[in-house]
């Protein structure tokens, strides 16, 4: 009997057959540790959605229990979701000093900082509540300040890794904490979560360092500007653009909003470290010859309106392209992005600069453990349950036969999805039941307020746009007395299709005149006609579906 | 001034800057010689589009100089475009015999089988025209029968590459005409237009046979039905599937439309060999144990209404995939497609197949010759000038850049964009001038009735939906006499959005009492008065910009 009550819950809201809005709740009698508050960016069904977070209705329901988010690092699908979720769940933060200097402009913006406790913590810091505590376990990532979080329960050690590669090189000094790692997995851990994302890449990552490398090769090639994109918080990969520029003689400017934000408090925090002198302000560029000029920009995954893509296009208020100019995109394309980053690289080639990306050089790595890397983690840890987090069904099912190979049962494996409660004790592990999860979509400053009905019809309308017949009725008679008249949007050239349009009226003249006879005075019957005739003439002439709206107006 | 007339014009209207829609015109005096005639998948810009086609008015203006169209393969992006511009332009259509029976069936579909001309020719065949004579030189290509062409003109030899790969043990063991292209590079090639689709990767393509040594030792360790994904038009693949399944003692069937219209192709002109007995109908399976089937399917890109979607969804009529199912997708996704990809991918491991894909296991192999390929092409060919084909502008710029270290001058080398002339005499290259070219969208049966407004509109509906509002107002007085009612698609679900909706039309009330007071009558003005302020209410309010159609009834 004592046994059973002596269980923790596992329950992921986000992350688990889907990459991002990652959050993980634990849950232990009257405590609930969450790990990391991210949001997704939206799939191209989405349309018009911002952003996705999750649906933490269970966590606001037991917001009692609820001790605190603790975060693993400061990338928007850990972070992302914070100024939506703690309007309904008014709780610590916890993070490392970066993670939280980034949740701090984040909330900011939102005009909720004063509101909410965030708390600093270090790597090996560890947070005592009840019958939980938490430890932080520095590790690497592509950010910086990133680490694993170790919860101490009564059922055990658990371990998540939070996103995380093995670099034995990295810019700031400080490898991951390995010999943690392996003293935890010496105590024992019960249960394992690790990030699944390059699960399917065999090898290695190769180190951070190695961009260095790379940049610097290059710096000493270029004779005019040099241009580099990369994520604003990719604080290591700024850093080595700094001492490449620092090498050659360069100064170095910053470009776009969050590049300018994150770089502000990075440089505040010690996190970055620039020359005395070396950094001017963008409007300072033209005090120096091209050759001593490095911009640092958003924009390396080409959306439209970041700074690359607005220099790119002659847009930008400050940079123009110029034959000469060598732009380094520092980042792979996110799947779903190609298109973009092609536009703007075929713009920038154009223009005359000497444009240089992944497919070309190596000045980019990835932030997240390859196989090799993943299977060092799990031998040092050795878990006695594994729950594979942080990707879509096959990163979690090959995860899953990572730990296979390397001895674990398959029973001792968890696939799980968002919502499902996962039970674990010191010697078993099973899901029991899920509760409420899902996700919330984000549109401009609805939050929720976008469902699959209007997801449904924003498709509609974009495939084949929308056609609005107006028919005026005289109340008494059920005369037509004005109309039909047709506005079609997105449809067809409406100049170019007046005989289509005008046999459409003649169609709906029909049907009413039809309604009129047969003496249906329904509007509902009389709208459902209209649109049925319309839909099949349409198609039938265009093989098109436009939305057909009937509006008839009594009088 | 006689060689001043003796000049060769080239005029691209696709594949310049963009990949696909393939066509390119070689004019010389009053002949006019067509090089393929491909489509382009739509991008996500274009709403609702079906495919792209080149606009070739300037073709049809000089019908009466077209002797041809002449095709290097049955690809999409080279023959797709044909249904479309034969309407225009009624001309003889060369190719080999796959490449005509692929467009055979494409004619039937489109009921203009009869009244095309169709013309196979085999490589080495060379077609006399005038002054010009067209030449067919075998190459290799993910697709059988490719060829490249030569123009013999009367200012030397201009030769298209066509899409090439350069296998030395190709599936129908006939390597590419290598000797030809270097007997032509010994009599002087005046220019070479070559493609770019790969210029970017180093070193060499795998051969086609690699992968069938893939399959082998895949179907080796299969236990159950083995389902293999592939483009249809892939018949190398696809014999490399009949040969393994063989070896293993395996019957095959085909599933999907595409698969089965070329697979049937292919048998009939003996492209694709089976052994007696191999092929067994779909409804055939369940005679046969699991063990002893292969199933070659559509859907290597994740189609959504693609065969293998269909099973992966369980909405396909014969074929339920089970646990045991050892499925391989033989493709890479094309950019765009990942997450089509992804999807069915994850929801086969969900059903408990095992799937095999290029991540995992060597079960693709580009179609498209890499660095080092181009390179032997260029050498073999010796061509005095060179034009880029076949590729977004990065790629061109790199092949030209790929000439150049092959030691070809810069001003050799023209990258050019559709519609641009470029005049070639035996010892000049230049552009001069352009042509009209573009692009023609094609929406159901709709060929260029869908322009820019109407993509803006789709667009627009996409991203925030639609508000309609209607107004009853008396012709006499200028009084509202029933409304504003508002109607909305795809902005927000109106049961939860009350409020906003009775505050919008509020907003609608006071804007039409504030003209009925100024006495403005103008229906153009209220109208845009009334879109004004429900714009700047509903952004103020939601930071959404839905499209907002006004309408006006007069009574």
């Amino acid at each position: 009997m004592r046994r059973d009550k002596d269980k923790l819950k596992i329950i992921p809201f986000g992350g688990f057959n889907e990459i991002g809005k990652n959050l993980t709740a634990f849950e232990y009698k009257n405590e609930i540790v969450v790990i990391d508050c991210g949001l997704k960016f939206p799939d191209d069904e989405m349309l018009g959605i911002d952003v996705v977070i999750p649906d933490v209705s269970y966590l606001v329901k037991n917001a009692d229990k609820v001790k605190g988010i603790f975060l693993t690092h400061g990338h928007e699908d850990h972070i992302g979701a914070l100024p939506y979720v703690l309007r309904q769940l008014n709780v610590p933060v916890y993070g490392t000093r970066l993670t939280i200097g980034m949740v701090e402009s984040k909330l900011k913006e939102h005009g909720l900082l004063s509101s909410v406790e965030l708390r600093c913590v270090s790597a090996k810091d560890i947070v005592k509540l009840d019958n939980l505590s938490v430890e932080f376990i520095k590790t690497s990532h592509s950010i910086a300040d990133s680490v694993a979080i170790a919860i101490h329960t009564p059922i055990g050690i658990v371990l998540h890794t939070g996103d995380f590669k093995i670099d034995f090189t990295p810019i700031d000094g400080c490898a991951a904490d390995l010999a943690r790692f392996a003293e935890l997995g010496k105590q024992g851990v019960t249960v394992m979560l690790a990030e699944s994302t390059n699960v399917e890449r065999p090898g290695y990552t190769m180190s951070e360092s190695t961009v260095g490398e790379a940049f610097q090769s290059i710096f000493l090639k270029a004779e005019g500007r040099i241009i580099v994109a990369t994520f604003a918080s990719n604080i290591h990969r700024i850093q080595q653009i700094f001492t490449a520029a620092n090498k050659f003689g360069r100064k170095v400017a910053v470009s776009g909003r969050s590049m300018e934000n994150i770089v502000g408090v990075a440089l505040e925090l010690g996190y970055l470290k620039a020359e005395e002198g070396m950094l001017i302000d963008i409007d300072e560029l033209d005090k120096y010859p091209e050759d001593q000029i490095v911009i640092i920009t958003t924009g390396s995954q080409g959306e439209p309106m970041s700074a690359l893509s607005r220099m790119a296009a002659s847009e930008h208020r400050k940079v123009n392209i110029i034959k000469g100019d060598m732009v380094i995109i520092s980042a792979s394309p996110i799947p779903g992005n190609e298109k973009l980053v092609s536009k703007v690289i075929n713009q920038l080639f154009k223009k005359g600069a000497e444009v240089i990306y992944e497919a070309l050089a190596d000045v980019h790595v990835s932030g997240h453990a390859c196989q090799e890397e993943l299977k060092l983690m799990h031998t040092l840890v050795k878990p006695k349950f594994f729950i594979p987090v942080h990707g879509e069904y096959r990163h979690l099912k090959q995860h899953g036969e990572l730990a296979m190979k390397l001895g674990m049962d398959e029973e001792n494996i968890i696939l799980a999805d968002n919502g499902d409660v996962i039970e674990v004790t010191r010697d078993s592990i099973k899901k029991n039941g899920a509760v409420i999860s899902g996700q919330v979509f984000v549109d401009g400053l609805g939050v929720g307020d976008v469902g699959n009905i209007v997801l449904r019809d924003r498709k509609h309308l974009s495939q084949d746009g929308i056609l609005t017949v107006v028919v005026t009725i005289e109340k008494q008679t059920g005369k037509v007395v004005a109309g039909p008249d047709i506005i079609s949007r997105g449809f067809v050239y409406v100049r170019e299709s007046e005989d289509l349009i005008d046999e459409a009226k003649n169609q709906v003249r029909n049907v009413l005149k039809d309604c009129e006879n047969k003496k249906i005075k329904e509007w509902a019957t009389i709208k459902s006609s209209v649109k049925d005739v319309l839909r099949n003439f349409l198609y039938e002439k265009t093989k098109r579906n436009p939305m057909i709206l009937p509006i008839i107006v009594e009088v």
